[in-house]
């Protein structure tokens, strides 16, 4: 019966879910297969999450039939039969994120304590947009918007004391995620460097035609290097500048923003009549984990007057780390800082966060209604671009408070020293070539035999450009192999090294961010690789490599 | 020691934290005091609620004290001391958002299911953006926002059967909850509307400057009526139009846009050469549970071809009811749609999604990266504002199977009869005054007795106005002074109600969704506000009253 047909409920069904209500009042019995799952978690995440995950992968399409039905279920399903479901067809079918040889992404483990604590923060179920639903909730998420300015900013205790708790203030938004904080950035940034002045009551009144009008630029632009994040370019599309607009910047053979072209580029723009409205920097470039020289980026933001920005989404955290904070030197001196705290402070994903310098840099966003968020109130839904949020703030004060930050330092330092210790393992194999070194805890490689790689330095370029065609087959089709196996997953992603004049360069991406990962099972991953690349699937294309250098390359 | 002073790491950190990953692997053992909190949210999250959270609100400043230290903790803290930490200062200033009694948000009680589920997710820590990273989860998000596509637009099998799991195509978009949703939605339109054409690479592209002067518009314009929610105007910002062109058109008594001075605005402004971008309509608005006549709305943006948004955050799941989802006739002629799942749907905090009518829609906003969402690829991310994102369509499709369509109808159908209810117990109480009838489980009221309503309708407009000031104060007063008491929960809002000529009117706002909320609590909520005005702080206000009015009203 489908729920056009049917009567409004039928009377069976009436009868059954008389008592509907029960589910809001009576838990699940101690013996169901939810309360035995919900043990099973608290008591071996690992465990169940081992078992319950099927390592060999099934392929997507396939998993698609399990989830073919497009009609709206009609009659209730017991909830024994549901987890049932579940387990079998998407629990079985979902990645291991938090095993120590799922290295390809920034997803990874998480501390115990997580677990409990989500549930406590989903049991209350809070809404942070407003007072009325969060109370304590709401000084609690301004203390660690607090704390991690401080990390950033190191202002004295007097500014975190007069601005911390101030309704009229605001030292940074928590959002679901890092896109989120990056737009509410060049949001803010957007607003202020179109801000209200006589004859004009600010862009976020009368948008961008007068805006340009009045300011009489021809356009704006956005500046970050090539290694920028994706969010970006929507960013700027979203907030209605156009993906032109945002203009990517050569990096040098580190992959850090070539500071000599990014001048170069605003002189040009600023020539052309654009505004240099903002320049991003990377402290941890997604790809390859490099940092811009942010001390220089400050500099040239200052000579063009340019809002700064720093998308520290994955570095950020760095900070915590004595031994390393100094990579991020310069950091201060931006505008506004992207952390997000889903990625290395280990809490569940949903957990992004933005910070500003100063402390009335949100009024540029400001917004009011009647029955919430009205002038005045401390309702933290005024300056988010999001509405209704979760308190996530509680993982993170947790994180904070149970870790420290000399708890956050260990991880830290443990990560970029792993990542050292497996661009050495990489040099040290004849087989592999590592393509970006590791600054932080991330680093880029492919399986090229050592000889191939210096015949490819001295080739001609149409036959360099053609192995190199083969090499990247050879690292798409092995990347897709070794995650089917379900042993071990290594992203991949494109560069264009100097070494190989900039050539569309598919790698392999390795995030080391799990402190179970240990050096064995770095080991074991590019053992397996090499093995996979015996196999005969493979042998075609090392015959066309052989075929190419005429060397006598190790393939099956 | 703070944290820039110190060595890297001391070396008795050094000892103690040289276990650290054990937090990944040791989970707090059965008796450790969150492992209790644990078992008591599962065995009996109402009681835990209750005791948790004292019923006295303590005043927000001194909350604050608690939460008061800017510099981040320096060393690690045992687990157990964290966790009394929060239930003393967090939890038990929390709000109880699922007491019965609490019914001034829209944010209340949860099945007891969504939470050893929600643990289930959080554990399995995947992450939609991709499918590298959640799997069978993308084909579970997907059918999800088919099933949801079904209840609104109702197209054939063969429709989902093309669609529901095409990579070239999207029903919708998950985001963290309604804003994003509306956002997302306005965004496509924009896109739409300036999309690519001959000279012109689209406004994605080349942003408002050029698709303004390219299409010869003077401005562009959204319209919705004087209920729309506030996150529209948030979106027009973002969106780079200027909040100046989110244009407010005004309701009917019964707080419905009023379609005659919507065309004559739209006919209005195309005089001016301004676009009609998008008409939004409103179903279920915050305020007030009223819903537009959405056909009408249909064949004004038919009219003037506009894309036509319809904001259902709320009222979206009255279509799972047979018996009054003829109140959002029409609403399949919408483009997009927008409801909010941790709403009626009963799931935590965090769930919005958008559905758009046309499969090709989101092309509008498709953005690519290297590492992942490539052309071509499965992943989610490619087509929502937000990257990574929880695996909230595990509890959407929970709720979905577990209450089916006739357990959701229950669900909706009691909320709308029992505000249908609680307006007849206003209008039978000589005391109060219903200021906008439900139209779904939304109503608003205040405290005036009855003989002051014929007063005030008599009144001459000075007269009205002053008494109605002085209405305003006690309606203000009286529900800070209940919501601090602790026993009950009203929100409050500013109406115009034709009846007082557009008088500014605060009211009281109730949302019925707690099916746990029954006739005798609505009855003590009014007994309490009706005592509470008995109480000498209200004394000054009768006394005014009474001197304007010359009647013997029944205060202290």
């Amino acid at each position: 019966m489908s729920a056009k047909q049917g009567n409004s409920i039928d009377k069976h069904a009436e009868a059954s879910l008389a008592n509907l209500e029960r589910i809001f009042t009576l838990p699940e019995g101690a013996d169901s297969t939810l309360m035995r799952l919900d043990r099973e978690i608290s008591e071996n995440l690992a465990g169940f999450l081992r078992e319950r995950i099927v390592a060999v992968e099934k392929d997507l399409a396939e998993v698609e039939q399990d989830f073919a039905e497009s009609r709206l279920p009609e009659q209730p399903r017991f909830v024994a039969e549901q987890v049932e479901f579940l387990l079998e067809k998407l629990v079985a079918h979902s990645v291991h994120t938090a095993a120590p040889s799922f290295i390809g992404h920034m997803t990874s483990a998480l501390p115990y304590f997580m677990l409990p604590l989500s549930k406590i923060m989903i049991a209350l179920n809070q809404n942070l947009v407003k007072t009325e639903t969060s109370k304590a909730f709401t000084p609690l998420e301004r203390q660690v918007l607090g704390m991690l300015h401080g990390l950033i900013y190191e202002q004295d205790d007097a500014f975190y004391e007069q601005w911390m708790h101030n309704p009229d203030g605001h030292l940074g938004a928590f959002c679901s995620g890092g896109t989120v904080a990056n737009i509410t950035a060049l949001w803010v940034a957007r607003n202020r460097v179109y801000g209200p002045r006589p004859g004009f009551r600010g862009i976020a009144r009368e948008g961008w035609l007068r805006a340009l009008r009045h300011y009489g630029d021809e356009g704006a632009v956005v500046l970050v290097s090539e290694r920028g994040h994706y969010s970006l370019s929507k960013a700027v599309d979203v907030l209605g500048m156009g993906r032109d607009d945002l203009i990517a910047i050569p990096t040098d053979g580190a992959n850090r923003i070539d500071i000599a072209a990014l001048r170069q580029r605003c002189q040009q723009l600023k020539q052309q009549n654009m505004r240099i409205m903002a320049i991003v920097g990377v402290a941890g470039a997604t790809e390859t984990g490099s940092v811009d020289d942010l001390q220089a980026l400050a500099a040239v933001a200052k000579e063009y007057a340019a809002y700064l920005h720093v998308d520290a989404a994955w570095g950020g955290p760095t900070l915590f780390s004595n031994r390393y904070r100094h990579l991020l030197a310069g950091i201060e001196q931006a505008d506004s800082v992207t952390i997000d705290a889903h990625k290395q402070m280990y809490v569940p994903m949903g957990a992004g966060m933005v910070l500003f310098k100063d402390p009335q840099a949100q009024q540029a966003i400001v917004h009011h209604a009647q029955y919430i968020i009205r002038k005045g109130s401390r309702d933290l839904g005024s300056s988010t671009l999001e509405g209704s949020r979760p308190g996530m703030a509680l993982l993170v004060h947790s994180g904070l408070h149970i870790l420290g930050r000399q708890g956050y330092e260990l991880l830290v330092n443990s990560g970029i020293e792993r990542a050292k210790a497996f661009a050495n393992l990489i040099k040290a194999d004849s087989h592999f070539e590592l393509i970006s070194e590791p600054v932080l805890n991330i680093l880029t490689y492919r399986l090229c035999p050592q000889a191939l790689q210096h015949w490819l330095q001295g080739a001609d370029p149409e036959a360099r450009r053609q192995a190199n065609l083969l090499l990247n087959r050879l690292t798409r089709q092995l990347q897709k192999t070794q995650r089917e196996r379900g042993r071990a997953f290594v992203s991949r992603t494109q560069l264009n090294p100097e070494r190989y004049q900039r050539l569309d360069t598919l790698v392999f991406r390795v995030v080391l961010a799990n402190p179970l990962t240990t050096d064995a099972i770095l080991q074991q991953i590019l053992q397996e690789q090499w093995q996979l690349a015996q196999e005969p699937q493979f042998a075609e294309m090392w015959q066309q490599l052989t075929a190419l250098s005429a060397l006598p390359l190790p393939g099956p």
